[in-house]
């Protein structure tokens, strides 16, 4: 862990600010989030992880991070001073930077509204949507945020019956109403509803998703592709998810499970042309709190059949590697949007799951950011 | 294993016949790279791992395998047929293939040649690069082949000293005198010696290498650059292989180890930017015979400092892991030599530890070889 | 692989007719037993992983292999000696095996009888039994075997209901009534099932189970209390086990899994005093053939709550794990019977995952062990 | 990480107190024991990790933690508090032990002494192991010890030339003189010296060693005898320990790792009756600070020869590893030394990787303890 050496960074931000509103704004990744964003624009740690902080975006006209605001919705109550000790304790963040970070985060957490959606709200949808959108414009209006990025961060639902919109909808939906840009960085529902396509089209938004790919399906997004090029037949794919937190808890549920899951296996359908055998697990285990191992287990075909395996474990801190990303995700997006783009936006499939369209191997996937990004930039 | 059921694949070869020269022509890769190709062309399989196999490839008026001819160097003198059922036991070949590829196994065997070169040699080397050369020449009148490939798939030699061209180079300039494309699919030296570089800018041949990416370096050029596009920073790669085979008790040795590992670490290098902490070992564990299992161990920080790690085991039998390779080099090669391209070849990054230059990510390489072979079949 | 060198054994038998019924009598571990018996028994292969090869065991006077008959309960068709073969296409049995058992595999496989208990089998249980029983008869006399051990390697059935007395029991009831000592080597109920519980008492024959220990559990065994020895606090102990053939698809039934991981659960709560957190999973990988990879992951806290990991890959062969257990198990209780012992064998907790009583640990069954096997030596 | 909160150990200690001298007084290792004691004796933390704090040493009349003094010898100059800040950094200590533990930081680090034997100390061995035994007895006044117990937990030296004494035996030379017991917890050479023999044998002492079995022999002794009661017959058993901190620097050190592999195979051979292939790694990897990585690789023949193995992955901190069996180690030695036992006590072997006598297998080790836990009770 590196000690709080200030390392030169941004120039102080003479940019306008740049709302960031996260659904779920009290969870590990919001929390993670908010003090990484403060400790980085203070230059109190390097970039590390921050995709955005690579030259190639340095003419990307991004917002610099010195700029994001932040708010949100969440139903718990522990402020977030608070949450960032508890990360402390295990393990997710330094020492240091609660303290550090103190304004920044009391801040966030006072612009952070309860938002909730209960199972027995007797609201109809549209007047929910419409008090979450308020939300949305109050703290534009508080902050003087010209645009605000809203981006799902929160526990992943149970796939919803199709006749209701899930609350994961709901808060997308007012992202549209809002004129927010929209990210999705959960595999629940959001704006893949069939009920909201013709807002989505009609909202003159950019948005994308979803579900952010910070392990084991980045790992195959590289080593699928790996085994095409060469012709290597993969013949299972298994894998085992342990984590804690309460995203082990919340996966647990197999409906909730099985959102998450169908994302995993389309990188490899796509990438392999067939869905190889073998199952993907995702267990509670609490005792490892908000850090992940991701086994995988494969077996393919080499010449004459020749069997063979790789496994990979991957042991990372599930925060940790999604903190960042929203960050990439609200720098971009916020830009998108202040460019006038709008719709879904296939260019960042680096950065999710199961993305708008694309390819499903990373390299190419960077390759489009890259594009993106310059795209940003240009004609300024 | 598959049984032999014949596959419907390439016509019948009205194709002139396509000299292949295997120095270590009755090692496990020779051996497997004979008898492989001897079954994909009648059918008996279909041809996993071969990269050429690719629709992709189709255009590019490569050679078909039942065009390829076989001969070779080397000292040891267990024929070709009895090599292949030693590695039916081991496991690598299947059961039922020395029966099936008998007639291609002991008409390869035939043309091998000693060629040795001993240490109380006391024939000048040019001497002996002629009678080397002398060795191809007849061949090719032999076989009638208009093209021979030279590949060098014996064991690795250790890194010479600078004054004197060890036995690798010694072939390769044979190949050079010949006419010949030429391959090292070994860490050995080859043409990269010094007094090798005029001759081989004057030859007019196609050349390639070097050390043929067959597991864990292959992992390296698909992982390296994920961390370094994640902006994740990796602070540790370690790596430990187990092998037996000959290889496994060659590169025990460690002068000869000192020249692999260079190439391994090069990906590193290359693709993260810094040459990260940690160690490569090969051990020799004989009982392991062809098989191979790699482990690597890497530790690279995350945002805000946090320390994760990535481990793989790969395991896999390295003779069926280079032969598809060794016909994939030989038909592009023969083809570049058909279209008159000379000197090192780049576009085939792909298949090299320790490639003539290019990037260091797979993807990048497969996207050059892509071309490369879209390059070699137009304007036929 | 070894070569067919034949290795000074046991002298000819001199020792009458040792009975061997197999239900499963055509699956993998039947055929590997019958294949491998017979290969020992001509000296063909030093006996590796057989217990009772152990000099401890020499003054045990128990049966020669080469004294063992076996016979058996099975509803699948394909005759023993095509399946050793299609053993040796999956890299189960060594290629020279069938050939060299030929004579016994033809001869066992003579003496298998449908013995089929289907699901619309609408005879009386006590009718069915009696049926099995006489199976046993017939085989006892047309071999002169004094004693018969009846060994359940069926495939796993779902736990049953308390009424009905599954398949399993049915069998293990016709060895209680035909005299014949039982060993469950699955968890499957066989004797298990309360309404055999008076009779298994009465019955007067030695019995032991059940659920074969050869791989995960059997590293729980040794693990489980090397932590607890060292005060270490073990917080979650996950595992997935990857296997095809046949019990792979018999396990992805979750109410087969069931019972096999009741058994995998014991030796950790009995060991740890405590159920850790953690799940296992059994996945059916039909690419596996009878090779099993079974993963664990072990989160345990140290001095001052430090929280550290263990991970351990068991990559195995099946078959080739449990045939040597059978042939041990037949030949102490055969001899059990002999000398004069009845009822339930705890000091066969070494064998297996849900042993009768007894330690949990590794260590502290091999000592019961071997003073059993000291015990049926002594006084001859 | 647990919070500190208290818990009812034993009572405030009427024991007169007990001596402990660590040579590396201010290593990773010594301040964790010193911390990790404090809060044990003050109930902040349960007593996780202590072998002794199971109830079947209750009776054994072992000095109560809280009866603990600290005082060694020490090169270094950072203070015992500041060390235990670092560790806190390096994830080794929870963030509140510093604080809690301060005062017997302090207290301890006030009685460290240089002790500093440096290349070209030119004093007579003699004139320094007086030198070094006053310390030791300038300690017993100071604190009214009536008997202390000397500890090497000092860096690896490499393997010394025989006729001069390396520093470890020196120190070691030292407690026999001033009539302390001895554990030498490291490979160091200690009283292993041939020229130390004789007043080893004649001091009267009780003495124990050597090496800390801490992590990867601690596994090897238990699954070995797995192996070897399963007639499993290992072929190879390679593995790769990666560690930072101090310790992966002095063991980079070939000749210091050759005295720590040659305890790791001797369980080896022990236990399996004959030396496996493969090699042992010890790799420095600063980038893990005190965590350790050790992976081995087990290949086996099962039945038949059917080639099987085993990987097992140990990610442990090597300090939270060490310190508790320092503690256990002090109090069995205190006592036994108070009931009067001298020279080598084999029944320690539970401790080390290269003990002094007795089986190699864990579980006889364990049991072999525990006698000698009621042995030390028995007659009080």
């Amino acid at each position: 862990m590196e000690a709080p050496v200030p390392h030169p960074t941004e120039p102080p931000a003479a940019h306008p600010p740049t709302g960031v509103w996260l659904i779920g704004a009290r969870g590990s990744v919001a929390t993670t989030t908010v003090a990484g964003c403060a400790a980085l624009a203070a230059g109190l740690h390097p970039p590390t992880a921050l995709v955005t902080s690579a030259p190639a975006f340095a003419g990307g006209a991004l917002p610099p991070l010195g700029s994001l605001v932040f708010g949100g919705h969440d139903t718990a109550a522990t402020p977030l001073p608070k949450r960032a000790e508890e990360l402390v304790a295990q393990g997710v963040l330094p020492h240091w930077l609660p303290a550090a970070a103190h304004a920044e985060l009391a801040a966030a957490d006072e612009r952070i509204r309860p938002g909730g959606i209960t199972r027995d709200d007797d609201r109809a949808p549209d007047e929910t949507i419409a008090a979450l959108a308020a939300d949305l414009t109050d703290f534009a209006r508080a902050t003087g945020a010209a645009r605000t990025v809203v981006v799902n961060v929160a526990s992943t639902e149970p796939a919803p019956a199709e006749e209701t919109l899930p609350p994961s909808s709901l808060y997308a939906a007012a992202a549209l109403r809002a004129g927010c840009a929209y990210v999705n960085f959960t595999p629940s529902a959001g704006l893949h509803h069939p009920r909201l396509a013709a807002e989505a089209r009609a909202a003159g938004v950019p948005y994308a998703g979803r579900d952010g790919k910070t392990g084991q399906t980045l790992l195959r997004s590289v080593l699928a592709p790996m085994f095409a090029q060469r012709e290597l037949r993969v013949r299972a794919w298994s894998g085992t998810n342990l984590l804690g937190g309460g995203d082990g808890a919340a996966l647990a549920d197999p409906a909730a499970a099985a959102a998450k899951n169908a994302g995993k296996e389309r990188v490899l359908a796509d990438s392999l042309g067939a869905v190889p055998e073998g199952t993907v697990h995702i267990d509670d285990v609490p005792a490892l709190g908000d850090w992940k191992t991701a086994w995988d287990h494969i077996v393919f075909d080499g010449f004459l059949g020749t069997r063979m395996t790789l496994q990979t474990t991957w042991q990372g801190c599930d925060s940790a590697l999604a903190a960042p990303l929203v960050l990439d995700l609200v720098r971009l997006m916020s830009r998108a949007q202040e460019r006038g783009l709008t719709g879904p936006r296939p260019e960042l499939g680096f950065f999710f799951k199961d993305p708008d369209g694309g390819s499903p191997a990373l390299a190419a996937q960077y390759e489009a950011l890259l594009a993106f990004g310059a795209r940003l930039g240009a004609h300024r």
